[in-house]
């Protein structure tokens, strides 16, 4: 996996040394230096001129990867809610046979959260720019959208019936994708816990909380979901 | 009081013929045309010019209320902190005498909640601005600190033992606040409630779930808090 054979594009000029991340592939090292650079000075304000700067490589090398700065958005915000839709939509075919609703949100907010965790440059901070309302981002809204409606369907077979009878599932869904989102905001605002996975844990604990289960209920749903994500991380 | 509130999603195009709020101040107007430009086109693509051509009045004499942009934004933010700060003062000197933690809680929940929901044009959205990181904006980013230390020695004293112990006031806090401007990203994402007011209740109610209170002392604290709200409304 990280045997240092020479790629084809290694030939490729460069404008100066590489400044970080010399891992990474190209296409990587230019996500990564576009998210700090638009979490830093944010989406308007970031050219690929000076995207390509801080890669090291020159303006015309990075359009060899990426049409542009909207693709590259577009990828990072991607980034950001694939690996929880795949995560998902393994999990809800095992509802409720093999795992109650309750263990698997406590799974999928986990996963969520942890994945927020760590983007590159926290790139969930630009969730909120106005330009992701415009169709060229329709993908990841989608795939937000969609994200939004199994943490809905979990939600409303897991919660209290006080709860599912008040909130209704479209408004348990937005509130829980949202308490996921928290992380986004608690790396930012809180600096991070003294282990970070406690904020995942602290946010999925939240999550069932919000849908009325006791501690008792809470931490069953818990060693499901730590059964379950064992096994996923072993796939 | 009501002209400015906008339930529509940030950045879809509006007509451009200025809006019709004469009730206004001129510095009304100003702040409420900003607050529509910032959320559809970002901070950084919106200039003073194109603020005074939608308020419809010159340039020169948007300087004469302000500065340029940036204070305009530092307003805006402000002003969407500020009543809850100024209600959670008058309550945390109440507490526990008068009225329990989670009574005061409930009630700050749901003021925050409702001032957040009713900001022109949803400014909210830009609380995760890069720029709100710069200097210029300590006021607000003081402000909003004040308001998440309340949330959280309210939140700590109204908690469950069970959660309080595994959170502590820091993390509590910092879930809290973040857990009222939901209503920034429900009002963005998910249109209206039914009743716009159910979000506000739904809201204070799934602060007081994430501390691990039951339907029964949530009720409570929803009474009392009621009874104080109404005060609060009539001084």
């Amino acid at each position: 996996m990280s045997s240092v054979t020479t790629s084809g594009k290694a030939g490729r000029p460069r404008a100066s040394a590489p400044k970080q991340n010399s891992a990474l592939s190209a296409r990587e090292q230019i996500l990564d230096a576009a998210a700090a650079l638009f979490s830093e000075t944010g989406f308007s304000g970031s050219s690929t001129r000076a995207i390509a700067d801080r890669v090291g490589i020159r303006q015309q090398s990075l359009y060899y990867h990426f049409a542009g700065k909207d693709e590259i958005l577009a990828e990072l915000l991607s980034g950001s809610v694939r690996p929880s839709i795949e995560f998902v939509q393994r999990i809800e075919e095992r509802v409720p046979d093999e795992i109650t609703p309750a263990g698997a949100l406590f799974a999928l907010a986990s996963i969520d959260a942890r994945t927020l965790r760590q983007t590159p440059h926290n790139i969930g901070t630009l969730y909120l720019l106005p330009e992701i309302q415009e169709s060229r981002y329709d993908a990841f809204r989608i795939e937000r959208e969609q994200l939004r409606a199994s943490y809905g369907r979990l939600g409303v077979a897991a919660a209290h019936p006080d709860v599912a009878a008040t909130m209704g599932e479209d408004r348990i869904g937005a509130i829980l994708i949202q308490l996921a989102e928290l992380v986004i905001r608690l790396r930012r605002d809180g600096g991070t816990a003294a282990t970070p996975e406690d904020d995942d844990t602290t946010i999925a604990t939240s999550c069932l909380r919000v849908l009325g289960l006791s501690s008792a209920e809470i931490a069953a749903a818990r060693d499901e979901a730590g059964a379950v994500t064992a096994l996923s991380a072993s796939l």
